[in-house]
């Protein structure tokens, strides 16, 4: 095992009628702004749970954050917590509400460009507003760790950044909150989770049973209740479980002490900056790819990811790693999330903006082992 | 699965050489405290680890700290903390030194008799001195939760309390440390950890497959790895996989949204008061005992342990979990710990004390279901 650092303060509140106890979670004296996303929040009450558990307090409202959210709307929000003397930010939204406040927090307390907190990757954050979540759309773990991805559409770019000052002090996790998703948000909300286990378990052994142990739970669980959220929209137990799965698969537990690919993600983040398709949707189409283009340095855990999360276990090494990835491949398309690039209308010349963005952007050394290069994602891209 | 809260804000700092780390960990004014045990934290060389990572900062020590601490020992500890305006506490030792660590952090603060902290399980304690830990005997996971337990031998009472006060800021877990410590210690921090995990997984279901993944991921590691510790002292990914399994079996996440039974641990309390028992060994008397015992409520994971544990899959019901109790006394033995009441010279006398110190301290409604009392408890007793 590699020797790690994990630390992760969130209060998690988690379980049916939890909104209700917000009050008990904002410091009294607070001047709170809470930011919600497009108005589904308002849509389907969860806004109205909130008002309601904070009744009495004075209260600002900030909607409007868009999916893959955008820095100068994060900037608008930045100038209204100056100017209201805001002391407490509360997200009401899935991940991009969650990112967006992320960087609000941090942006009302540094001095310089905003701008800065993304192209240093967050290193210039040394203090953050305090905030909390009430999540709506588990997928990408924000309400339990420290990143956020904020998109500049001027720019073309999308950029991760992380602080140890961007925990949220807490989340509110109400599975019933989920049962008016849409089956496109559910199904991302099974993907998204998949490849976040998958790019902290499919490198190379470093002797972690444990987390390789926890990582196959998580993806057993989603590849056993995903299918089964879109049949079933209201059975509370399969929804709790697939809320805590997406909390789990990136709150830094399955990732301490192995190393870690975060390549899907990357060259993923350059389809959406591109042409604004579905972040989970981005990661079904680089990594069944990616898998079978990498199939030489990720031999030993693709065998084991075929054992231990398909029970796959006949046939030659390479016939298994090739039934692993078709299963992985199915698992996407059977949840309604098609697995190749044209899909998404994305054709050579697409390809060679999103190579060139990976250069752009500084992404040039990708995977565990640091050699996947913008020329390697062309051949994966390609094959996708 | 049900309702539930997490918080566990404890920093943990992993891996080989990490004790250098320990002055970024303190505050630079902090007047410090280092609590340890018997000697071997002299002995070993990790007191003089510790002392050249703060080095050029005055510190103040306080031996002495017993296995099963001692409320008087500890309140030693207090009035030192008061007549030297110590700030900050740092434990280097195993659970009974951090145990007592907590104690004396929470009495500091606490204007009345600190005899209410035990009392009271904790619920007096509104706040608490800060402090961190390096972790030397890996077990009780008190590295990464807020519970403690102190023995009282004037009373004859051994009591737990906890607090969301009294998480370590840090813990520090380098497990080359562990490379010198006895085989008995190693044993006990196999069994004892085991146990922790059975009793936040041997109730009975609640649909939560996450929790029971990870439970049986750290048990089957603990079983795999258990006896490898003792056959090879100085494998350092052995070590490192029992030192992070056992902390992650008591840090509040397996048990999160399930129902827990501590009864083994609140019998086997009153053993180590009678007669100074290893805690460890205590249940490793009273579990197989009580999984026989229990076998009506307990029937659905008892089946669920013997398939995904053992690999137990043939015979009826009733022999699979005959079969999955003897492996684990076999388990258990095979570590050199003794699973029977007379191994550790307690008689029907002993046993009736343990009944009347089980309804002395009101644990009179033990187990998931609260209905396994003193009587039962007797019976448990009996058959081990």
């Amino acid at each position: 095992m590699n020797n790690f650092d994990f630390y992760n303060p969130t209060k998690i509140l988690f379980g049916k009628g939890r909104i209700a106890d917000l009050n008990d979670q904002i410091p009294t004296d607070a001047k709170v702004l809470v930011l919600y996303g497009g108005g589904s929040a308002e849509r389907t009450g969860v806004l109205a749970q909130v008002r309601e558990a904070l009744a009495g307090r004075t209260l600002i409202e900030f909607g409007g954050i868009e999916p893959n959210p955008r820095f100068a709307t994060a900037l608008k929000a930045v100038d209204l917590v100056a100017e209201k003397s805001i002391t407490f930010l509360l997200a009401v939204g899935g991940g991009s509400v969650i990112d967006a406040t992320k960087f609000i927090a941090a942006a009302s307390k540094y001095d310089g460009d905003a701008w800065d907190i993304l192209t240093s990757r967050g290193s210039v954050v040394t203090n953050a507003l305090p905030f909390g979540t009430v999540l709506t759309l588990p997928a990408t773990a924000s309400e339990m760790n420290s990143g956020a991805v904020i998109t500049n559409s001027e720019k073309g770019a999308k950029l991760p950044f992380g602080s140890p000052h961007c925990f949220p002090a807490f989340s509110m996790l109400d599975p019933e909150v989920t049962y008016t998703l849409p089956d496109r948000q559910i199904a991302n909300g099974v993907a998204d989770p998949f490849v976040h286990v998958i790019e902290q378990y499919l490198t190379y052994p470093v002797n972690a049973p444990i987390q390789d142990g926890f990582a196959e739970t998580l993806m057993r669980t989603l590849i056993d209740l995903g299918p089964k959220a879109l049949a079933s929209p209201k059975d509370y137990d399969i929804r709790a479980n697939l809320m805590w799965t997406a909390t789990l698969a990136l709150n830094g537990l399955i990732g301490a002490g192995v190393p870690q690919d975060w390549s899907s993600h990357m060259i993923g983040h350059e389809i959406t900056a591109l042409n604004d398709t579905d972040h989970a949707r981005t990661l079904a189409v680089v990594l069944p790819s990616l898998m079978n283009d990498q199939r030489g340095p990720k031999r030993v855990k693709l065998l084991q990811y075929a054992a231990n999360v398909w029970d796959i276990r006949d046939g030659s090494d390479d016939e298994r790693i090739d039934a692993a990835i078709a299963a992985t491949r199915r698992f996407f398309e059977e949840l309604g999330i098609k697995t190749r690039l044209n899909d998404y209308d994305v054709d050579a010349s697409g390809i060679d903006h999103i190579v060139g963005a990976l250069k752009d952007h500084g992404m040039t050394a990708l995977g565990e082992h640091g050699d996947i290069t913008p020329d390697d994602a062309r051949r994966i891209l390609e094959a996708a």
